[in-house]
């Protein structure tokens, strides 16, 4: 029987997905494993894995099998049709960037990486500004081109690499929508908390208990260790595919709580992995939808999950029983307390949920005028911490902690930012259209029990792949398009609480 | 400036090397890291990446480019010239096995090598008797292709892939020299040795302590963390290219010495890697030069060097260090009767240095007897003992000990084991060259300096990568062709020593 263009198609993309996976584990290696010395090595390894991938979707062959399966696409289902629409669009931005435009971007992002780290390391922001105005030229030159193959404009070009289907106008109205409320109710929520104090955790607590207790929570969620690991790093991410998931992240022995918050933000992400269609695994519509829909993922779980009263339930016997403590600071209401602080900081990563996305907003607003040359490198620390002090009403001590605070930029990752903030967004409005289907949600939590939560992420989000854009999938998930009401109403209803027990955390 | 058709080879062996090293972690992660569900994951990357490699080296353009080259080899040096003959080399194999030969082969083992696993586990040949008939019926085929394309009797074909220009003739006559001498020396050592008691090491030894007692003497030899790893996995290998090498071992707490011994073992390979010229790091010509010479590396640290009394000398406070221990079991004389003990042992990898030539003999036997069907898989494991009782007047208690010891005949990997004995033999015959050269070893070993003995090796063998075939660099090397002949002097002067202190280990 004869093979369809449609067939071969798929048959290619068996190859793509094996060579991704390969590239993914090279990655996880180079963050986990790896020697140090060795970083030369794997930089080869790494280019030659990505140059085939793209030599082989920029092939004439891939393009005559696509043109070929869409002259009888009458004969595909649903599913197929999206698969071969992710194909092309696959297929479009790879043929819209010349591979030497790749290579001198990975070479140059290379470098601004390392100088990203030094100028970190010396808070000295002239160190790296020569290197993010060659990444960025190169990214000018990178969003030109594909906006120009794509019909989007460039920020747009470079946005929807991330989160397809999503716009500038999109991240205008959300945060349109944050803006006109989050400052205020930040002010308000520090002003409630002044009556609400918390009583600190002290100790040290050694990294092995921290990972047994990481362990017995993920386990709880279902995140399967047969298919998937958990280890430290720098940084706290997830690397693979359905199949083989591994998160990272970092134990700190001064905080018992940040090592297992960063890995149930990244545990978010691999469930989302893990319930991806598995018939579709190597294909691209049994991917991701995308970075925003990655980040509503990890939110969800991280922030309105792991920050509820219900969890705190589940939490407390565990915290208690890896770390043989006891005490007023291990009571429910002054873990819950802990765990909900408003605190005005510059870092993003160490932002709770209510400023988290001011800080997104800033890198957003910064990262457009970098790119439209209507702000220089040079005037960036000013102008980071001018909008800081507009927005939070602090100033970053130095660069450090100012515009130096993120590697995105030296790593040529401009319009990834945004989909953060549409991430929480998008979390609340789950979260919403969860409860509403799900009553019982903080018992089953509290009892530790999280097979609701999968069940319904799976049926209305994870179960999808890329079958849908993320639009559709929420406005199909919760019958509203994305917006920040959903995300304001739950902020506001949990940082504004007046019924909480206000007795001292007893 | 054009670039030579040379020079394009160069390129594309670059590419292939990124895509070994490649292959080589995720074969390592297979072993150490991977998820235990991830193994059909796994599978297809390996596949993939092996797919694209063969295609690579079979392509039309390889070919015209080979045939270019070597048009206008007269323009190129004796490194370039041994480079492109090695290519050729590769070439001409991967062109020798149809690609579906080699996907049924790899589809054939897949299943053997868990129906061996079945087979060990349960005691039963017959298991895996019917999986082994079809691994032949394959092997026997890719004999015969390779055998054609390269102008080799069968057998040779299959050998020649793991030590390329060593022949049948070469390890019979080995095996020659070997088997007139060896029983009998077997039986003269036992019969010394008893006046030699040992007094044994008892104790349990945590995994943690010998970890750090293998780092420590790792670190010694001059193994390079920076550049390499140390890992746990259920059998010791080695994998990785100079600059990333990584060796595992398995630590046994019931035996202080086993897990140190496999790693040192593997770091013998590790130093080899890391010792191949710099410069031909990513060309054929710069790797190692087969098998044999891989297996010399690991027995000359492993067998010749750990257990020998300078050695000894220096592990002393190493131990004591490391596990707290004193009384006359650590005593030096006593270490040294341990680690140099004669015993008739069916097993092959538990084998002292002297019966080690004749288990490997053994399996050269049947696997030739097999192949060329003068034995039927179903007599093998009745012939296996009985061999066995012929050369060490032993027989195995069940066919887990016997027939089912080695994974080597599931993987498909025929004419493999004589190069375990060659090298053997190799390590013998250096070891006198490195003693002539550097009288002062024992002296260096004792104080823990292993640079002499790192710098003869790097500059007499580990310099040369293929550029000489394994006779030649031996011959270069030691001024004389492989032979079993330093073996036995050096094996009769060890385990026949009469000068020894007979004392009781004091």
């Amino acid at each position: 029987m004869s093979v369809s263009p449609y067939q071969q198609l798929e048959r290619e993309w068996q190859r793509l997905h094996a060579f991704r996976g390969a590239l993914s584990l090279l990655r996880w290696d180079a963050a986990v494993m790896m020697p140090r010395g060795s970083a030369a090595v794997r930089g080869n390894q790494l280019a030659a894995l990505e140059t085939e991938t793209h030599a082989l979707l920029t092939s004439p062959r891939i393009s005559r099998l696509l043109d070929r399966a869409q002259a009888s696409a009458s004969m595909l289902g649903e599913w197929e049709l999206t698969n071969l629409r992710e194909m092309r669009r696959q297929r479009d931005r790879a043929i819209a960037m010349p591979i030497a435009l790749i290579t001198r971007l990975a070479q140059t992002v290379a470098r601004a990486e390392g100088q990203w780290l030094e100028a970190r390391a010396q808070q000295n922001f002239a160190i790296f500004a020569p290197h993010l105005e060659e990444v960025l030229n190169l990214i000018r030159d990178k969003a030109a081109l594909v906006g120009q193959a794509l019909n989007l404009s460039p920020y747009d070009a470079l946005a929807d690499e991330f989160s397809p289907g999503i716009t500038t106008a999109d991240y205008d109205s959300l945060f349109h929508g944050y803006g006109r409320r989050l400052p205020s109710l930040v002010r308000e929520a520090i002003e409630l908390q002044k009556a609400r104090p918390v009583v600190p955790i002290a100790g040290r607590f050694n990294r092995a208990q921290q990972r047994a207790l990481t362990v017995d929570v993920m386990q709880s969620m279902g995140f399967s260790f047969d298919h998937g690991r958990l280890d430290e790093s720098t940084h706290a991410f997830t690397e693979g595919f359905r199949g083989d998931v591994r998160v990272t992240t970092r134990f700190n022995p001064d905080d018992c709580l940040s090592g297992l918050l960063g890995a149930l933000h990244e545990a978010g992400h691999a469930m989302y992995a893990n319930g991806l269609p598995a018939e579709w695994t190597e294909q691209p519509v049994g991917h991701d939808c995308g970075m925003a829909l990655e980040e509503s993922q990890s939110l969800l779980i991280e922030m309105i999950l792991v920050r509820s009263r219900a969890f705190v339930r589940f939490l407390k016997p565990l915290l208690e029983k890896h770390f043989g403590v006891s005490g007023p600071e291990w009571h429910e209401e002054n873990l819950y307390r802990q765990l909900t602080r408003v605190r005005r900081s510059p870092i993003r990563v160490e932002a709770d949920e209510l400023t988290y996305p001011l800080h997104v907003q800033l890198r957003y607003d910064l990262e457009r005028q970098l790119l439209a040359g209507e702000l220089s490198v040079a005037q960036l620390p000013e102008a980071w911490a001018d909008q800081l002090e507009q927005r939070l009403g602090i100033r970053p001590d130095n660069a450090a902690d100012g515009a130096l605070q993120d590697i995105h930029w030296a790593l040529g990752s401009f319009g990834y930012f945004p989909s953060y903030a549409m991430g929480a967004a998008i979390a609340a409005q789950l979260a919403e259209g969860l409860r509403r289907d799900l009553p019982e949600l903080d018992a089953q939590i509290s009892a530790g029990d999280f097979s609701g939560l999968i069940a319904w992420l799976g049926q209305h989000v994870h179960s999808f792949g890329a079958r849908l854009k993320p639009q559709e999938l929420i406005l199909a998930a919760t019958g509203k398009p994305i917006s920040a009401s959903a995300s304001l109403r739950y902020l506001e209803a949990k940082y504004l609480e007046q019924s909480a027990s206000s007795s001292a955390a007893a």
